[in-house]
C-alpha cells in the first residue's frame, strides 16, 4: 500500500481494555489486558489498515496523582496536566509491549507509533466554574478541608464509598493541538499501521498568544476521539466499551439494545435522559457529533463483538 | 521538500537542557529551559531538516521513582521500566509546549512528533551482575537494608552526600526496539520535522520468544542515540552538553579542548582514562561508535555554541 491508501478507523478503547474492575494496577496485568484487547481488534486492520487508537487513563492517572499528593512534602508535585502526560507515557509503553505480542501471535508485522498529544480546551468553558469529574483518591473531610484551603481544590462527597473526592473540570474539546501535524502523519505513513494517541483524552491545554498552556482538567477521551476522527477524515469512529451495545431503558428490567440508529434519533434519546453522563453519555455524544459532521458512521460495542458489529450483527451502528 | 529529502541529524540533549543544577523540577522551569535549548538548536533545521531529538531523564525519573517508593504502602509501585516510560511522557509533553513556543518566536512552523520508544539490552550483559548507575533518592542505611532484604535492590554508599543510593544496571545498547519502524517513520514524513524519541535512553527491554519484556535498568542516552543515528542513516550525531567541547586533562590546571579529532585518536584518549565514566565517557564512546560504523561525523558541544561548532569554530568534531 502507499501512504494515504486504505480505510482509516479511529478506535477509542474504554478503560477496561487496560484494567478491569477489581484488578490491581500492575504492569503485567495491564499488558495482558491490552494484548487481549488488541487480539480482538487486530482483524480491523484488514478493513481499515490505518488505525488510530485512543484510550482511557482513569486508574493510571489516579494513581500517579495519588503518589504526587502523598509525597508532596518530599517531592515537588506535578500538576494534573503533567500527570496526564505521564499516564500517556506509561500506557503507551504497556501498549507497545502488548501490541508486539498480539501481532506476533497473529502472524502480523504492524508498526505502532505511540504519540504524546494535547487537546485544546477553552478557558471560558463553563466546566471550569463547576468542576464535576471525580479523579484520584478518596480523602477524609479534614484532609479535604486542608486541600481546599491550601490548593483551592474542589471536592464532592461520595456517599456510596464514604469519603471526599476531588473533582476537576472536564471542559469540552475545542480541537486537538497541532491536529494538522497528526493528519500529515496519518497521511505519510505506509499502511498498515497503528498510531496510539489521545490517551486520557489528551493533555488539556488552553491556547494563548505565546502558545499552549497546561490546565488542571481532564478531557473526555470519546469527545477527543470524535474530534480526531473528524480531523483525520476517518471512515469510521469505533468506541469499544464493556457493554455490547447502546441500550434504551438500560437500568429497567427490559433494556432494549439499539442496533441501527440515526444520529438524530440517538440525540433525541440522549435529550430524554437515556444515557448517564459518566459512561454511555459521552460515547453517544461523540458518535452523534462525528456522524452529523461527516455523514460517516460510528459504532459502539464491546471488543469481543467488534468484527460482528462491523457487519451489523452486534453493537450499535450510528449513521 | 519530499519525504526522505534533506539532511538528517540526531541531536542528543543533555539533562541540563531540561533542568539545571540546583533548579527545582517544576514544570514551568523545565518548559523554560527546553524553550531556550530549542531556540539555540532550531537553526539546525536549515541544514538538517529532519531532526531526531533524544534527551536525558535523570532528575525526572528519579522523582517518579521516589514517589513510587515513598507511597508503596498506599499505591502499588511501578517497576523502573514503567517509570522511565512515564518520564518519557512527562518530558515529551513539556518539550511539545516548549517547541511550539520556540518555533513561534522564531517564525517557524515545524511539527514535533514525540514518540515513546524502547531500547533492547541483553539479559546476559555483565552490567546486570554489577549494577553501577546511581538512581533516585538518598536513603538511610536502615531503610536501604530493608530494601535490600525486601526487594533485592543494590545500594552504594555516597560518601560525598552521606547516604545510600540505589544503583541499577546500565547495560549496553543492543538495538532500538522496532528500529525499522522508526526508520520508516523518518523516511515517510515531509521535512522539516522533529521526532522526539529515545528519552532517557529508551525504556529498557530484553527480547524473548514472545516479545519484549521490561527490565529494571537504565540505558545510556548517548549510546542509544548513536545506535539511532546509525540505524536512521543520520548524516551527523550531535551531543549537546554543559561544556563547550571535549577536553584533555579536564581536571588539571591546563585543560586542552579537542577541536578536530579522528575516532581512533579519541578512542586512544579514552583508553588512557581521559574521560570520566558518568559524564564525558559515554559521549566519547557514542561518538566513536557512530563515526567508526558510518564514516560520518559526530559533534560534542554546548547548545549555545552549536551553530559555531558545525562550522568548526567551536566544540569537538569527530570524523
Amino acid at each position: 500500500m502507499r501512504p494515504g491508501e486504505g480505510g482509516l478507523a479511529v478506535l477509542a478503547m474504554g478503560g477496561n481494555a487496560i484494567l478491569k474492575a477489581g484488578q490491581e494496577a500492575r504492569d503485567d496485568v495491564q499488558i495482558g489486558n491490552l494484548q487481549e484487547a488488541f487480539r480482538m481488534t487486530l482483524p480491523l486492520l484488514d478493513r481499515y489498515p490505518r488505525m488510530i487508537i485512543t484510550h482511557g487513563n482513569g486508574p493510571q492517572v489516579g494513581n500517579i496523582l495519588l503518589r504526587n499528593e502523598l509525597c508532596q512534602a518530599d517531592v515537588p508535585p506535578m500538576p494534573l496536566d503533567v500527570c496526564v502526560a505521564e499516564s500517556q507515557g506509561q500506557i503507551a509503553y504497556l501498549a507497545l509491549q502488548a501490541w508486539d505480542r498480539a501481532c506476533r501471535a497473529a502472524g502480523r508485522e504492524v508498526p505502532m507509533v505511540p504519540i504524546i498529544t494535547r487537546t485544546v480546551v477553552s478557558a471560558d468553558d463553563p466546566a471550569f466554574r463547576e468542576p464535576a469529574k471525580p479523579i484520584g483518591p478518596y480523602y477524609t473531610k479534614e484532609r479535604a478541608a486542608a486541600l481546599i484551603r491550601d490548593k483551592g481544590w474542589v471536592f464532592q462527597e461520595d456517599l456510596r464509598r464514604g469519603g471526599m473526592r476531588r473533582v476537576v473540570p472536564s471542559p469540552d474539546v475545542v480541537k486537538v493541538a497541532k491536529e494538522e501535524h497528526l493528519r500529515a502523519l496519518a497521511e505519510s505513513l505506509v499502511p498498515p499501521f497503528a498510531v496510539l494517541c489521545g490517551g486520557g483524552g489528551g493533555v488539556p491545554v488552553v491556547q494563548g498568544g505565546a502558545g499552549f498552556t497546561g490546565v488542571e482538567a481532564v478531557v473526555d477521551k470519546d469527545l477527543a476521539s470524535a474530534r480526531l476522527a473528524k480531523v483525520l477524515h476517518a471512515d469510521i469512529l469505533i468506541m469499544v466499551t464493556d457493554v455490547e451495545a447502546v441500550y434504551l431503558d438500560f437500568t429497567s428490567d427490559r433494556p432494549r439494545p439499539l442496533r441501527k440508529v440515526t444520529a438524530e434519533e440517538l440525540s433525541r434519546h440522549a435529550a430524554e435522559g437515556q444515557f448517564p453522563p459518566g459512561s454511555m453519555g459521552p460515547k453517544v455524544e461523540a458518535a452523534t457529533r462525528f456522524v452529523k459532521a461527516t455523514g460517516r458512521k460510528a459504532v459502539i460495542t464491546s471488543a469481543d463483538r467488534l468484527m460482528d458489529a462491523l457487519e451489523g450483527k452486534a453493537g450499535t451502528t450510528v449513521e
